[in-house]
């Protein structure tokens, strides 16, 4: 293979934000060769712009058989990704979805099946997974600089979204629409961070929801969560749409102190020993371990879509390992349905969670819908 | 009345704290005039120091029965507090208790209607109410600059406590000793400061504790609490003792911004106008409203204990509105109380809480308890 042919299906923002870098050829070994959507007047608009270069299709399932492509992007709605996916997996295409990679694990989980049983290369839009600082946090986390953990901390409240946004689409914040709210619109690549750079997935979660707080829109805009890990460790996840300013602060205390992520910066307050050690050996009834507050070097740029185009390109060219695996999407997706389902049922939810109460309950939430706005 | 005559109650650290600045005359109109102590070596001490200044009772009852003070301040074991300040106030004396005000809200409930009966001054050592920080906070808040509190999100994890410091006391962090872990012993301050500073108590709470984590103790020293307000606010409360270093961060967000108390410095980033306003009239569906970030000045002082004992001194000799009185003790303990029950029934707990259930959750722990450490 001379270049990967790739074609994007569904030509909405992020579509179109990412047809731009390919057309302008900042994807090494990259060509766009074909787009789909079903609205007319964007694919009349993509022949103005491209012409001849790019194909065009009304359907995804035209352009997975078109023979013109090698692979997709899929940026459809949210519901769409896993059955375009997996026909697509069935087609022989490789395919980077965007995120979420879905509404509800049970059809993730077999949109991961299919894509095992095709070979493909299968990738993930977690572009954030390229930004320095995730990486850098990760990196000191998994080499064991921050020591065993012990708690992780995220408010990310700073996704403002006025009522004016939630009424520029009939299909925005509506459960049958988009399948949820800030979690499964705002806040994917977080809840995909939260396990990422720690590495660690809760073994049961509790959260408290509210819908529609402050906003007239009928899904949650608001969510606090409690997780314990395996190791007992405990977890705090703070998210809202409606707050000005929010908040993006990231504290994640370990056996040897301290990470913060705040306003793009990392600090570290490393204790010169582990705390346990010092705990073990320490007779001084008012001691304190030695700290030593470390401000942590960063690369600037990064977490730029292009570079998780790039790598899954390269992952198809030359067997180059993901950075974010298509199977991964599953993470995140079922923190944010855990916290919606241990809303709905005011209880404790363990993971892996049971999908088919899930997918009812979901179900009952676009039934009981005012389909649309409140 | 000349001056007022104070007896001390208790020779510990916080006894023997009170008698030093009231002893050097730093409190006005106040003369410290009476001790008592159970154990002899302190009212030995007591006598060596301040020979026939100050008598020396060997016990509480004998001081109020004395005639030698017109008000005690309370310094004994936290269990001790409402059985003593009843007594107290049976003998026609004013009472400053010391923080916690007790360990469970039955018996401070009976405290605080002894006092009322009484019609004597009670107050409660609660120093962090003259802390101009918290101080102005409050003034924020009360006079509307915040808007209506929308979340509330207090980290206090800077408690750090190495098991030498357990080990320093057979009392310390048992159920039957101290009554508790880090709510009760460490975070009385920002319990109260938590309602103090925002006019707001939960109407429900689900709390999430942890019993001698990292540490061989029985009690509690890992908490998560989240609140529900009346308003539709929500808050979180975070603490811990094993964590080094810890955080001390207050963050409140209203319908005017968020104010965030962190290195004791405050921020307020403060909207233009208020968030319900802009979203209301806005219209752009990717419409940020404009904000201010303001860096708030605060005197500087502040948070002594002689402050408390002045303004408590004061409002004897002349009807001084009392910073902090005796009968609000019961708040930050109430939300002590209700985050081990939430834990201990695994649910919710509601505001007021059952103070019957409390106790006899309580009795089991000090029942089951290996008497100590574990």
């Amino acid at each position: 293979m001379n270049k990967v042919r790739i074609g994007i299906v569904g030509l909405g923002n992020m579509g179109s934000g990412h047809a731009q870098y390919l057309i302008e050829g900042q994807v090494k070994g990259a060509e766009l060769t074909a787009v789909s959507d079903i609205n007319p007047k964007r694919l009349k608009l993509a022949k103005e712009q491209w012409g001849d270069r790019v194909l065009t299709f009304e359907s995804p399932e035209a352009l997975f058989r078109s023979g013109a492509v090698d692979g997709i992007l899929l940026c459809t709605p949210h519901y769409d990704h896993p059955r375009q996916a997996i026909d697509a997996f069935s087609c022989g295409l490789h395919v980077l979805v965007e995120k979420p990679a879905g509404v509800y694990t049970q059809q993730v989980r077999e949109m991961n099946e299919a894509a095992a049983a095709s070979g493909k290369v299968y990738g993930i839009m977690y572009n954030q997974r390229s930004n320095p600082l995730y990486v850098k946090l990760r990196e000191l986390i998994s080499s064991g600089e921050l020591g065993e953990i012990r708690r992780t901390n995220w408010i990310i409240t700073n996704w403002y979204r006025s009522q004016a946004y939630y009424n520029s689409g009939g299909w925005r914040a509506t459960w049958g629409g988009e399948g949820g709210g800030v979690l499964i619109n705002q806040d994917p690549h977080q809840l995909d961070l939260w396990q990422w750079t720690t590495g660690l997935m809760p073994k049961r979660i509790r959260a408290f929801c509210s819908f529609g707080k402050h906003r007239d829109i009928e899904v949650e805009n608001d969510v606090t969560a409690y997780a314990e890990y395996e190791n007992g460790a405990t977890g705090v996840f703070v998210t809202s749409t409606y707050e000005a300013p929010g908040t993006n602060r990231f504290e994640i205390s370990g056996d040897r102190g301290k990470i913060v992520i705040e306003d793009d910066k990392m600090t570290f307050w490393r204790l010169r020993e582990l705390e346990s050690e010092f705990n073990r050996t320490n007779t001084n009834a008012w001691g304190q371990p030695e700290i030593w507050k470390c401000e942590i070097p960063v690369a600037s740029g990064g977490a730029q879509h292009k570079e998780i185009t790039q790598n899954w390109t390269d992952a198809i060219m030359g067997g180059t390992p993901l950075l974010a695996p298509g199977e991964d999407g599953i993470k995140g997706l079922t923190l944010s349905n855990a916290m919606l389902l241990s809303t709905w049922t005011d209880n404790w939810v363990s993971l892996p969670i049971d999908e088919d109460v899930f997918y009812d309950k979901l179900q009952e939430q676009i039934l009981f819908s005012a389909n649309g706005k409140r």
